[in-house]
């Protein structure tokens, strides 16, 4: 029998893979600013690209504009067992959420090579395109088009603030690397595996590396749009302004009230607001915000979510507002087959692990509709997440990674292959 | 005696110029966004000299990115009657605000010309520099420095929201037109006399052609800072969330209250916002609003605006604010020798006036300090302004030019200078 392949992980170079991925994009404040087809994310695949061909990996994209990197198994004709995440940052974000579960599925594909491990499937590394949706809105775009719960022209449709369509960005990412072949869209995978930072403070609270989690709360977006009219700021009487500013300002007051729970388990967030024309002397005509709520219990989200466009249109006088529902996903939960084959394979490492629920959305979501997909958290300091401030432990990422390739050996050789949810 | 110069005002011509300047920062929906120092303000001081050079105006500049074109009278050491507005205009400008007395202006001059009126004192069109202060925060900084209001490295230092300064700008303007000769700052004016659109309802309400400017409103200005922390929209929970656009909206709802006036005097707006790091699924860490606080009486504008810094800070918790003003001007009476000289202008010719109070800021504010200064007013469509909207009669706009070139002729020949106020 070959060596344990989890025993090759190496810390200190997957924690260098991160140092390295984080100049792409880095930005002055230690964090991290690297967009979805922007220059920042092509040289991070570039960089990626480089290092799955010193493994000889081979590289491929798909019309959606994911990257994969393939390591054959002895049965090339299976369908892969496919682990990633994303290479796309926030604006201003940090080095580790999504690019981890890259690089581990890098760090595990490379331990899986060197321990002279066999598999009978492929196993592919995987990075979504627009996981995060701050450029593009929404985001998951990649997965959601790779298993066709997205059609590929309403991807190609969304544009950024600038007026750039993704089919603009992806035609332009295609033609920067010519090399890679296309493969088809919603082809067939064995299963999913997804590492991950927690986001969130329960495991470093509680002192355990691993996070079995067991599923992904449900998260709904909208996009409100408050019609005024412009008016000059030094002449216009109040009673006869449309102030579209202070309806909004308004409205959002009233969501805030109306969606507070005692319990603190909704998540309500407002994150983008602009302003139209955003002058100083001017009476706004036009605001748009966001709207991110979230909920463990899908009942909940459901019939708090129904309420949005009913508080908005009580607050817009004398304004006008339209609400959007842009995406819509309930809660869920992953098969127990995969938790219990991440929760074995800790074990069998002697690493502690603890079942936790995910707060955060992840591509996961989307493939949990096609295959067995199951997560793999690890703990970030102070739960900080989506903020330059963002931080994981070296020896945390590597513990994380050899839970990952223990797992995905035992997926890439059929041993207790779980059932679809 | 020579024919009378107001006869000798084109309305047609006028208007055809309003129109040619309106291509320079075209907006589809027949808008115009010209922002200060931009391309599109350079096209308009292009063909502005062009049409000078054609009168034989002699055209200058200043280190505060003032244009001025002179016409010379029979003692060319005299201090010069200016006359002028502004090319710069807002985001979601029209084609009037400004505009109009920077050609009105020009027409005038031209009727002085063409009827062979005989002048003492030169007579300067003048294009102040950022008068509204949209790109570059505050406005009116032509105006400011060319009397020593501001210090100019004070506004070379201010930056638009690309990181871009005045100082830049205006080497880049002075670049542009290197055939332009630099007057000096704060040089002697002997009148400042300031035509533009009443930006109000009254003149159309009350059919009358011309509103004689008594005085203009009081203004500050403020910024203000709210800061919280950058947090996962998923996973953070509500109770240790530092959200700054929630503490902002609750700021700006408290502000509205406490400013609300029955009998709907003070003008309150915020009218531009701006959120970081503006994605969807953070929740915001800083938000920065401006605030435009107005009132025809200046005691009240003290007490009110003192007011502002306070109920900022009582509504800001968990998150903290910041409140910077950065304009303070009070109510101003013109002075009457002006007002009188304006309003028997407009008698001898036969049209009628009627006083009337400036409720939004011009340049003529800073002029009042160094010399006699007046305004007048020609009424604009339903009051509407800093709006693609925004629209007035060409008759309207030359009954107004008719009106300041018989008072440019009287200041510039010294019948009846008034005191300075």
């Amino acid at each position: 029998m070959a060596e344990r392949a989890a025993d090759r992980v190496d810390a200190e170079r997957l924690w260098r893979r991160h140092m390295s991925m984080a100049r792409h994009g880095a930005r002055a404040d230690g964090g991290v600013n690297r967009q979805a087809l922007s220059a920042e994310e092509r040289a991070a695949w570039r960089e990626l690209i480089g290092w799955g061909r010193e493994l000889g990996l081979r590289a491929a994209t798909d019309a959606a504009g994911n990257l994969f990197l393939r390591l054959d198994g002895s049965q090339p004709g299976l369908p892969p067992v496919l682990s990633g995440s994303h290479l796309d940052s926030q604006p201003s974000g940090g080095k580790f959420d999504g690019v981890y579960g890259v690089l581990a599925a890098l760090e595990a594909v490379q331990a899986v090579i060197e321990s002279g491990t066999s598999l009978r499937r492929p196993i592919e590394i995987v990075a979504w395109m627009n996981e995060e949706g701050s450029r593009f809105v929404p985001g998951m775009t990649g997965s959601a088009v790779f298993i066709g719960a997205m059609p590929l022209e309403d991807m190609f449709a969304i544009r950024d603030g600038s007026g750039m369509s993704m089919r603009e960005g992806i035609a332009a990412l295609h033609a920067a690397f010519p090399e890679l072949p296309q493969q088809p869209l919603r082809r067939p995978v064995a299963a999913y595996v997804e590492a991950h930072i927690e986001q969130g403070p329960i495991l470093e609270r509680e002192r355990i590396p691993i996070g079995v989690v067991t599923g992904i709360q449900g998260k709904r977006t909208f996009r409100v749009t408050v019609r005024g009219e412009e008016a000059h700021a030094g002449t216009s009487l109040r009673r006869e302004r449309k102030d579209a500013l202070l309806a909004a300002t308004r409205i959002i007051q009233a969501l805030a009230a109306e969606i507070h729970d005692a319990e603190d388990v909704v998540k309500f967030t407002i994150g983008k607001l602009d302003v139209t024309p955003n002058a100083p002397s001017v009476v706004p005509g036009q605001v748009v915000f966001s709207i991110d709520l979230r909920h463990v219990d899908s009942d909940i989200l459901a019939s708090v979510g129904d309420r949005i466009a009913e508080v908005c249109a009580s607050h817009a006088a004398p304004c006008t507002v339209d609400v959007a529902e842009l995406t819509s996903a309930m809660s869920l939960h992953f098969p127990q087959g995969m938790t219990a084959l991440i929760r074995d394979s800790a074990r069998e490492l002697g690493i502690p692990s603890m079942d936790i629920y995910s707060a955060a959305g992840h591509d996961a979501r989307f493939m949990h509709r096609i295959c067995p997909t199951g997560m793999i958290f690890v703990p970030c300091e102070r739960g900080i997440s989506h903020n330059p401030r963002e931080s994981a432990k070296a020896e945390d990422l590597a513990t994380g990674t050899r839970v990952l390739v223990s797992a995905l050996v035992a997926l890439a050789n059929d041993e207790a292959m779980p059932q679809h949810a």
